[in-house]
């Protein structure tokens, strides 16, 4: 491993100035950095490339990436709305190291314990590293040192900014989509694989040079909703399965039963009661940890008592929104990540369930920030929580 | 005006190597073109440059302008969906008049006769010339050679593809919007000057470097649908009126009483019938004319006596199609533009009228046709209408 260069940012902590390769902007301070240049431009396309029947689906995984292009150093991305439960990572990265193809770089938005057989092909040299949100035993892996690359945790938005700006360049991203039809339209809110929404995937779509949608549901044309447009994919693979909606549910996302953690929750719900932000048109984002739902249960009898209804909650969905949804307690619920099948059922069958991504809310490279519209004592007290919480 | 030089295109056609200023490609025959290059990039922005709690209203139409830095020869973008009802775009150009601004391009989508205004404009050199769909009196005064520029009419694919591809540069961006919150959200679909759907201003609020949202409608974050996202928009700015939706409707979109166009309308849904075409699962384009409304209204007959059910029916939206949506003749109307009020209720009501922009669709420079997915002789059925009917 070389040496790495060392530099002091604005909240005075060391960091390196260089990451895999590519230079780094230590922090500046709020506000401070003002990027300029360019954001990422793809090659032009043409419709005389593509099949004029719109069909594009090819007969396997294996043709599809070798269409591709598929070579050494690549990077692969991938979006992770099945969290614990997909089934097409490891199968993409068993055809490259049939292929005999080296270095590769995994880009997903969060690897989980699922993922295990990737540190084997970290191990002979099919993928140099993994650059994503880093779960169970690829976490453990990197935390140890083994992997052959630093790896990079970037927020949500961060994602989005990255790939935006060019930071990142994907060569072929996979989109694992519960139904899609053969133009590569594509949705997570039907059929048996259903996942919700695929907002981790969007900017994938709309930035690789090369994209894959690979489905187990294939509708006639057209899949709607369209979260992923069919403009933006060059090929459609069919298979089996690609994704266990049962393993959606984390654990994470079951309420907490902690007298400690339940005690948190009804303290934090009866300050934001208390400071009167509980008032007709307020909006709020409760996380999906045990701890904020049952802070979402509180504040929904709050409410329920003072006849107040929200204009947005700002979602990871669960069950216990989808109630207030459905009870009328809240306009909208502007959906990140579908955490649970409730969720799922609400994406598809309720108007005011909407479906978004880290472009419409997080990404700090953009024009504002819808975050900024959160009642931002409410957002704050989410963040209390989630300090708390270990402590406990 | 300066010498043109002409070049023998692939059918045979002389055609300009130069148009306004900018090198053109002479046609070279179907799918022979390659395009390379990249598709134009952005400036990185800055969620620092933005206000911090979301609000993007700015006082006045004259505010905006200022802050994005209107000069002189600009090019000044806007869509037509309130067609021959817009109330905005001549006020841009008084304002340009006022400030002193000279030798702008404007660069609707379409230009309709309620612009007429624009032709003074034209006259004392605010405007140098008008690229875009000429309807009415500024159509008229091209024709006559009086504009300082060509006339250029681009297909409604071909425009997204010339802004995508970067050979036309939008420096502002007007999207007149029914409905829009204070982020910049917005949607056609209600309100009371509801117009549908806002998709031919979709490549403007992507690709603009400045883009203005102008509402008379203004919501609580969020509005939803965001048929245009508040993340493209950089103000906001609300008037008294923006459109006159009753002027939506178009002369052209009323059912023919011509006993021969009627005559060739139902020989055509005979032909079609004849030719097996009619069967669960197809789709058809009818268009928004007379003669292809009435074609519609005998296939709707054909369809239910068969017992069939179309997959979709692109749209142009108009009553006689939501009539077979809701009577479940077909699964979806892919609309592109709303013809009247029917077509915006029904966008705003029902789950299978889908939203769709030129990206979705005709943008050659793309990954793909999805009007390739239609029925093939059905839609050259419809262009047949549209070569015979001035014959009568």
């Amino acid at each position: 491993m070389t040496k790495v260069k060392m530099i002091q940012n604005a909240v005075d902590r060391m960091v390196p100035t260089v990451v895999n390769g590519v230079k780094q902007i230590p922090f500046q301070g709020i506000g401070k950095y003002k990027p300029n240049g360019k954001k990422a431009a793809l090659p032009i396309r043409s419709c005389s490339d593509f099949p004029f029947d719109g069909n594009k689906i090819v007969k396997s995984l294996q043709s599809a990436l070798q269409k591709c292009g598929l070579k050494d150093g690549m990077t692969i991305s991938s979006h992770h709305h099945f969290r614990n439960g997909d089934l097409v990572m490891n199968q993409v990265f068993d055809i490259a190291a049939d292929k005999g193809v080296k270095g590769l770089r995994w880009f997903p938005s969060a690897a989980f314990p699922c993922h295990k057989p990737v540190i084997e092909h970290m191990k002979n040299g099919v993928v140099d590293w993994v650059e994503g949100s880093l779960n169970g035993p690829i976490g453990d892996y990197a935390s140890r040192g083994n992997m052959n690359g630093a790896a990079v945790l970037r927020s949500h938005g961060g994602r989005w900014q990255a790939v935006q700006d060019g930071e990142v360049h994907i060569d072929i991203a996979i989109i694992a989509a519960p139904t899609a039809d053969a133009f590569g339209n594509a949705t997570g809110d039907s059929a048996p694989s259903a996942c919700g929404l695929l907002g981790f995937g969007l900017v994938d779509s709309i930035y690789a040079d090369k994209v894959i949608v690979v489905t187990d549901n294939l509708v006639p044309f057209p899949c709607v909703p369209w979260q992923i447009q069919g403009q933006n994919v060059d090929h459609v693979v069919v298979l089996d399965k690609v994704g266990e909606p049962e393993k959606i549910i984390s654990g994470t996302t079951k309420l907490t039963k902690s007298p400690d953690r339940l005690y948190i929750a009804e303290l934090t719900a009866k300050f934001v009661q208390a400071a009167g932000i509980i008032k007709d048109g307020f909006s709020f984002q409760a996380g999906a940890g045990g701890t904020a739902l049952a802070f979402a249960i509180f504040l929904k009898e709050m409410m329920k008592d003072a006849g107040v209804k929200a204009r947005f909650i700002r979602g990871g969905s669960t069950k216990y929104l989808v109630e207030m949804l459905e009870e009328g307690l809240t306009d909208f619920i502007l959906d990140g990540q579908t955490f649970d099948l409730e969720g799922v059922r609400s994406m598809r069958e309720n108007h005011g369930h909407v479906n978004t991504s880290p472009f419409t809310s997080y990404n700090w490279h953009g024009k504002g920030n819808f975050a900024s519209m959160l009642d931002a004592v409410v957002l704050a007290l989410r963040k209390l929580i989630l300090i708390l919480t270990p402590m406990l």
